[in-house]
């Protein structure tokens, strides 16, 4: 089996910007649009509807997910569960066409029986992602904190309720790395070296 | 201010392990016992006791701490208080003679407001864990898996009862290290590469 990076990462971790500068350093193809698209195309919702529920849990969709496994005996499936569904199988058969890097969408769960997983999880404090936010997004004010906040509860939840393990926990990783303290540079070096090292 | 590596571990990571290397490599000093000796020698208790009671929290810590707090008009202090007081007092002392390595002990959180800190957290999933104790201590049986989780737990909460923050989560430290994935010798390369770029 090759050698595989998947990369978790809070909101304004910079934890993307990794993802992609890794994958670049090593000359490897790095999932996270892609799979959005792939999804889109072979389920039919929107790109946008994708990329909101795809690795994030709102209150609609779990009340549309208690709904549906109250109901489970009539085979209702809702949105959340499709995508999951379709998005696990794009990315069982991203991960066999070679060595590549993926960011965020539960990749490490779903292929957490490959031998050659490298599971990164890129985190930060609060205050360094909200400049970050300010510096990437151009956004500012007091609701980013609040945005930071909700992000990581909806992507803590979603990751939850379809793996049943917990979402930066470092358990489940074999590195997590303060991209704050350490700076992306850094992060980027640390990953390729455990990949050629691996 | 100079650069310090403190390593906080799980009990069977291989951390102490880790913290000797890396100071070996970086040519650095590396506390542990010679903390423990230190103390000793200024409070007078045994250093077996100070082993046992300088980083972990037993029951009988426990009552005795919910005793001296309640009854802190009198200013009564146990054994534990006065190992923490006299360790901390110790690091500071060692941390602001140069370069080091601590392991243990809260040095993390007792050089909190250090700027050039590299927090490291050393973990490892517990079957590989209780290989290593069975490999290094020549430990086996039954016994271990609930000697792990006793250790573990009791450094939990020595640590949240006197930093009041979580041992082992993730924004704690600049980097956790699952040393069961990664190998030791990984391990010492990544903390010796932050080290040298920091």
């Amino acid at each position: 089996m090759h050698k595989i990076i998947t990369i978790s990462r809070q909101f304004g971790s910079g934890g993307r910007t990794v993802g992609k500068m890794v994958a670049a350093a090593l000359n490897l193809p790095c999932y996270d649009q892609d799979i959005i698209e792939k999804v889109a195309k072979s389920s039919g919702l929107a790109k946008e509807y994708i990329a909101e529920h795809g690795e994030s849990k709102g209150y609609g969709g779990w009340l549309g997910n208690v709904f549906a496994s109250s109901n489970s005996n009539y085979g209702m499936v809702n949105n959340s569960d499709i995508i999951w569904i379709t998005q696990r199988e794009i990315i069982l058969d991203l991960a066999k066409q070679g060595p590549c890097v993926f960011v965020g969408r539960c990749a490490d769960y779903i292929l957490r029986d490959s031998a050659e997983l490298i599971k990164v999880f890129i985190y930060a404090d609060r205050r360094k992602r909200a400049e970050r936010i300010v510096q990437v997004y151009g956004e500012s004010g007091v609701a980013i904190e609040k945005r930071i906040k909700n992000k990581d509860k909806h992507r803590a939840a979603y990751y939850k309720f379809y793996t049943e393990t917990e979402w930066g926990s470092p358990e489940n990783y074999s590195v997590c790395l303060n991209s704050g303290e350490l700076g992306i540079e850094e992060c980027v070096n640390i990953i390729a070296e455990i990949y050629k090292n691996k």
